[in-house]
């Protein structure tokens, strides 16, 4: 007897009801309501009914049930600017005014200066530097506390709300559906897994136990309390991003994800990995092809070019030649976000 | 209504008994059957029942439960030697098979001489390049298969068993018990990662995401098949062992755990950092003073002296202090392997 039967069973014993509704969540309204109907969505009930079915040959034991997330640009929204970038900025005047030593030095001054167009051209270095600055150095307690309390104040440039009420309302039921069908779902992003790791589990459902990120190593030491803590380290100990994903995925994860999901280059190798297991897997991709509800770039399919999330023609034909899906923002999906009502 | 009266309740319909017994699982039996009665199984039913208390101050909501336990001399024998340094040992033949110019060079061709008295004497960097040639440089599949099949046939050699034959049945026991109670158990182990995940989820109901330990960086490439790999790289990114403990809990899991065991120093630091955590918190160590039944050794209360898990009389005092309990395998523990029937 599979556990929807039983549940179902219960269910019909009104004493029961209410606490297995608690129980079975989204399995029993109708799944991945804010999508058109069309291959993407298809792809996703298919993947899922073969994996599930235990008389199937594609059947996969719940305790193999992984599947992995890219946050920016597909679970939420990645221009004009990472969320977690402009965090970075954000906290540049606290860091100056316990450090004003780095008030004259560049790349600061020109933070400080809020000049938009000269912060756009920044070199790696010098995002570097502003994230050695504000991503490390402090207890990380102390860390996750300020990023909460960012994610209260900060407002994104365009909706002018919360950059945690910008999450894809589509890509949420995509993971309320897999975790309802008996899936661990993991977000794997290049942005910071301490970052990510304080709002996961509140937006996406996602504990931080679940969560791969870049991380930076932490060093252990006591406080004039005796107290033991931890303080981040500028020492990089995984770089999310390209082959770095399915590397964290080893390192945190340890099997290999039967689905996962991106939208742009740096998710590629993690697609590659995921579809090259053996049995029923699923690579799906988002194309960021609607400029009305959201932003149109690529350069794939003549889409405008983007630094941020570039999703190349290469890797479109790539998702074509090895049985990915790509997901059109347009076409695919119902709504975009939740607030759309 | 709590999870426990409602399955109680379900549990008088005879129709529903079966699957019921299979959700509660360990709830019904009597928890902790092979310990004693006495201060240390004591303090696990207190822990347990205080943090588990909806109604008391002490409850911990169901996704802060975590619990991490040390594996070797925690969970399984260590003496004389750890099991993945006896892997270590036996894969060196095939691997000097493979580069035959290892065969004249030391320590390799003391390992292959089979003297184990000087293969006692080795040193920290001896044992490095053993273990640099036998857990890295080969893909991840490959060394999990070796793994799986040295376990099959490796027997240790004081009960002529395999060594997933030496967990001990109180702490399987702690671990169900933990579980039962909706925590979620990880091992946070000195020994390999990518070792500990091949097994752990058959030996210990702990799933290979849920292992945490010493890592090796990996190297994403692509086979002559076009399909990607990772390969095992000689880079420690994680050496989890004392500070690494707390800094490898902080990476992997990104919560303080509230319970941790432990049996020797190099479980100190995470014992520290689990019991500074506010609300309620428990560390605990086992103290190997039974040499009829597993083995004993110290060097606190006068045991003697080991290389192997070290547990000194200063980490003896520190328990004292901090308000930690030391399990005495010999008082607390009613059987010690499962095999004693």
């Amino acid at each position: 007897m599979n556990r929807r039967v039983v549940l179902g069973a219960l269910g019909a014993l009104p004493v029961f009801s209410g606490f297995l509704a608690s129980v079975a969540g989204a399995q029993t309204a109708a799944p991945l309501a804010s999508w058109n109907e069309g291959p993407a969505k298809q792809a996703i009930l298919d993947f899922v009914a073969a994996t599930t079915d235990r008389a199937g040959p594609g059947f996969v034991p719940p305790e193999e049930r992984i599947a992995t997330f890219d946050q920016d640009g597909t679970l939420w929204v990645e221009q004009p600017m990472y969320p977690q970038l402009v965090f970075c900025l954000d906290q540049v005047p606290a860091v100056v005014k316990a450090r004003p030593e780095l008030a004259r030095a560049e790349p600061f001054r020109t933070v400080l200066s809020g000049d938009r167009a000269a912060m756009a051209k920044f070199t790696m270095k010098d995002l570097i530097a502003i994230a050695a600055v504000t991503l490390t150095g402090m207890p990380v307690e102390i860390f996750a506390a300020d990023v909460k309390q960012w994610l209260e104040t900060a407002r994104d440039p365009r909706w002018n709300r919360k950059f945690t009420d910008l999450t894809y309302q589509p890509m949420q039921e995509v993971l309320q559906y897999f975790r309802a069908n008996g899936y661990k779902t993991y977000i794997v992003t290049g942005g910071g897994q301490d970052f990510v790791r304080v709002y996961s589990e509140r937006v996406y459902g996602i504990p931080p136990e679940q969560v791969v990120g870049s991380a930076v190593g932490t060093k252990f030491g006591y406080g004039r309390d005796g107290k033991p803590f931890l303080t981040k380290e500028p020492k990089l100990l995984l770089n999310d991003d390209h082959a770095g994903k399915p590397e964290g995925i080893h390192l945190m994860i340890g099997r290999r994800p039967r689905a996962a999901f991106g939208n742009s280059v740096g998710d590629r190798e993690m697609l590659e990995y995921v579809k090259a297991g053996e049995g029923h897997r699923l690579s799906m991709l988002v194309l960021h092809d609607d400029r009305e509800r959201e932003y149109a770039y690529g350069p794939a399919q003549g889409l405008p070019a983007s630094r941020v999330g570039t999703f190349t023609q290469a890797l479109f034909d790539e998702a074509q030649q090895r049985g990915w899906t790509v997901i059109s923002m347009k076409k695919d999906w119902k709504r975009v976000f939740a607030f759309e009502g």
